[in-house]
C-alpha cells in the first residue's frame, strides 16, 4: 500500500493534525515561555517526531514513563530528560544515563530514592504535593528528602509539584489565586531542598504560574475540548478522523468510538458543528447531525481529552487543508 | 530480556488473567450456549491466542473492524467471520473472501450494499434496528433491503440486531422483557429477510435471548465490573496489574491509570478490597487504602469496561496463581 496522500485516502478512525494550528500553538506557547522556561511534557503526543519540532523551541522535555524516557533518549532527544513520576525499579533509566543521555527522576520517598540509586540515576527532583492528592511528599518533608538523596550520592536539582487540581478550573482568577497558593507550598519546599529547578505547571497555568521557572506543558500543542473551555490562545490542532457508516432517520453514526478516544473527560464533540453527540460505542459515534449527511461522508471529532487519545493510536498524519504532509509514529506507548 | 515467569517479573500496568477464572468462563457460557448457538466476539478481546481457546467450543466469530476479520483469518480462524458493523469500503474485506475465508457483513442502506458488491464480498446480513440508536435499518426496511443485496448478486444469510439499550439493565425481568419487545421487531424483519440466521445478544442477554439463534457474546470470557453487577456466572478474569508508587498521609498511588483503562463506564475499582478510588490520572490511580501499603507493593485494578481497556495494551499474561504460563498477544487491535 503506498503512503496516503490526501486525508481521503486514510484508513478511519485516524488521527490527524492540522499544520497551521499545530504551529501557532508551538509558537504561541514560546512566545510567552521561550527556550528553557517551558518543559514539554511528552505525555500528551507521545511522539518524537513531534517532539522533534518543539525542540527547536525549547530544551528539555518531560516524560511520564520509563518507555517515554528511552524512546526520546534513543530518538537522540536525550540532552535533558525529566521523568516527573515515581519509579519503584530505575534499572532501565539507569542504562539511558549510561548511553550518555541525562535523566532526572522525581522523588518523594526513601524507597524512590532508594530505587534511584540502585538503577545508576544520578540526578533527581524532590516530588512535593502543592494540593493535588498523588504523587508528591507533603511539603515540611521535602528537606530531609533532599538530605537523605544527596546521602545517597544523587544530585538533587531542586524541586517539582504540579497544580493539578488549578489547571481545570475555567475561572481564570481562581486559578491565578490557587496556583500561588500552591506554589508558595512549592517554594517554601524549595528553600528546604536547594537546587536550580522549581518545575511545576501544565497547560491551563502556562501563563500563571510565574513562581516556577519551568513550566511543563503538554496538551497546548495538541489541544482537546476540556482545554478549550479555559479561552486560552490555543487551537484545536487534533482531530480524529472518521467516516459516516450509517445515517438513519433521526441520528448517524460513524466510525470512531471508545477505542480511538479517551473518554475520561466525557464526551467528544464535533467539529465543523457537524452534529450533537449522543453517545460512543466501541467503535461508533451515534449524534444527530446538523444538516443531512450521507454514508461515506468525513467527520471530523474533537476529542474531550488529547493524552487518552493519541495512546490508542499508532500514527497521527499531519495535515496541510486535505493534503497529508508527513505521519508522525506515535512511538512512546506502552510502559 | 528473558519472558516473564512470574508476575513479580512484569512492568505495570499489565494486563494478567487469571487461567482459572477465564477457563470457568467459557465451560459457563459453553453450557449454556454451546457450539454454534454461541458466535464469539472477538471485539473485546482483540488476541487471535484467545480466539483459538473459544475455537474449541465454537464455531464463528464476530468482529467488529476489517482489521479484526483480516487479523483472525490470518490466523486460521476464518471458517465463518461475521463483521458485525457497516464499512463504506470492503476491498480489504474481499481480499479475505479471497484467502478463502468466509466473510458475512453486515448491510443497512444501499450504499453498504453496494460496498459489499463491489469489494468482493459475498455474503452479508441485515442489520436491524431493534431500539438501539445506533446502526440498522428500521424493521421495517429490512425486506427491501435484502432484496436490494440480493439483487446485487449477494447472499443474504439472515438478520442481526443488537440489544445494546437492553444487555446492561440491571433489573433481570426489565431485561427479560426488554429483549423479547427487541427481538419481536428482528423477528419480524427476519420474516421479510429469509435466511438462516437470526444474530443477536450480547454478554447481559445470553441466557435470556431464546428468540436469535446465534448469540454474539465479548465480555463473558474477560468481564468487567459494569458486567458483574448483573450477577451472571462469570468471573473476573481480567485485572491491570500496578505497582504503588507513592504512599502519602490518607492515600496512595499506583501507577495504572488513563492510559491503560477504558473509562467511559467510569472509574476502576481494587480487587482484594484493597481500597477505594478517588480518582485517575494518565499514568495512576489515587486511592484510600483499606489497609497499609508499602512502595512496590502491588495491586489488582478491575476495569470498569474491558474491550477499551484491552486495547490500550499489546499483551495479556495469562497466571496460574502468581506463575505465568502465557502470553496472548493482543494483536487485533487498530483498523
Amino acid at each position: 500500500m503506498s503512503a496516503p496522500r490526501h486525508v481521503t485516502d486514510l484508513t478511519t478512525p485516524a488521527l490527524v493534525v492540522d499544520q497551521e494550528a499545530f504551529e501557532h500553538n508551538l509558537q504561541a506557547m514560546a512566545e510567552v515561555l521561550p527556550g528553557p522556561r517551558m518543559r514539554p511534557h511528552v505525555k500528551a503526543h507521545k511522539s518524537t517526531a513531534l517532539a522533534k519540532l518543539q525542540a527547536r523551541l525549547h530544551e528539555g522535555f518531560t516524560c511520564a514513563t520509563i518507555r517515554e524516557v528511552e524512546g526520546m533518549a534513543a530518538a537522540g532527544l536525550g540532552d535533558d530528560l525529566l521523568l516527573a513520576n515515581e519509579v519503584v525499579d530505575a534499572t532501565r533509566l539507569g542504562a539511558v544515563v549510561e548511553t550518555g543521555a541525562r535523566v532526572t527522576l522525581a522523588v518523594d520517598s526513601p524507597e524512590t530514592i532508594s530505587a534511584a540509586a540502585a538503577g545508576g540515576v544520578r540526578e533527581v527532583l524532590i516530588d512535593v504535593n502543592v494540593g493535588l492528592p498523588r504523587c508528591g511528599c507533603p511539603p515540611e518533608a521535602a528537606g530531609a528528602l533532599a538530605d537523605a538523596a544527596r546521602a545517597a550520592g544523587l544530585e538533587v536539582r531542586g524541586v517539582m509539584g504540579y497544580e493539578g487540581h488549578v489547571v481545570g478550573n475555567p475561572d481564570r482568577a481562581a486559578r491565578v489565586a490557587q496556583t500561588e497558593t500552591a506554589m508558595q507550598l512549592l517554594l517554601k519546599a524549595h528553600g528546604d531542598v536547594g537546587g536550580d529547578l522549581v518545575s511545576a505547571g501544565g497547560t491551563g497555568t502556562y501563563d500563571i504560574n510565574t513562581w516556577a521557572n519551568e513550566i511543563q506543558t503538554g496538551s497546548y500543542a495538541l489541544m482537546d475540548s476540556a482545554y478549550d473551555k479555559l479561552d486560552l490562545p490555543f487551537r484545536q490542532a487534533l482531530h480524529v478522523l472518521s467516516t459516516v457508516v450509517s445515517v438513519q432517520p433521526g441520528w448517524a453514526v460513524c466510525d470512531a468510538g471508545l477505542k480511538s478516544l479517551g473518554m475520561d473527560h466525557g464526551n467528544p464533540s464535533l467539529a465543523d458543528a457537524a452534529g450533537d453527540v449522543w453517545f460512543c460505542s466501541d467503535e461508533h459515534i451515534t449524534f444527530g447531525p446538523s444538516s443531512p449527511l450521507k454514508v461515506g461522508d468525513r467527520v471530523r471529532v474533537v476529542p474531550a481529552h488529547v493524552d487518552p487519545t493519541v495512546a490508542y493510536h499508532d500514527t497521527m498524519w499531519l495535515t496541510d487543508g486535505d493534503t497529508i504532509v508527513d505521519a508522525w509514529s506515535v512511538d512512546l506507548r506502552g510502559w
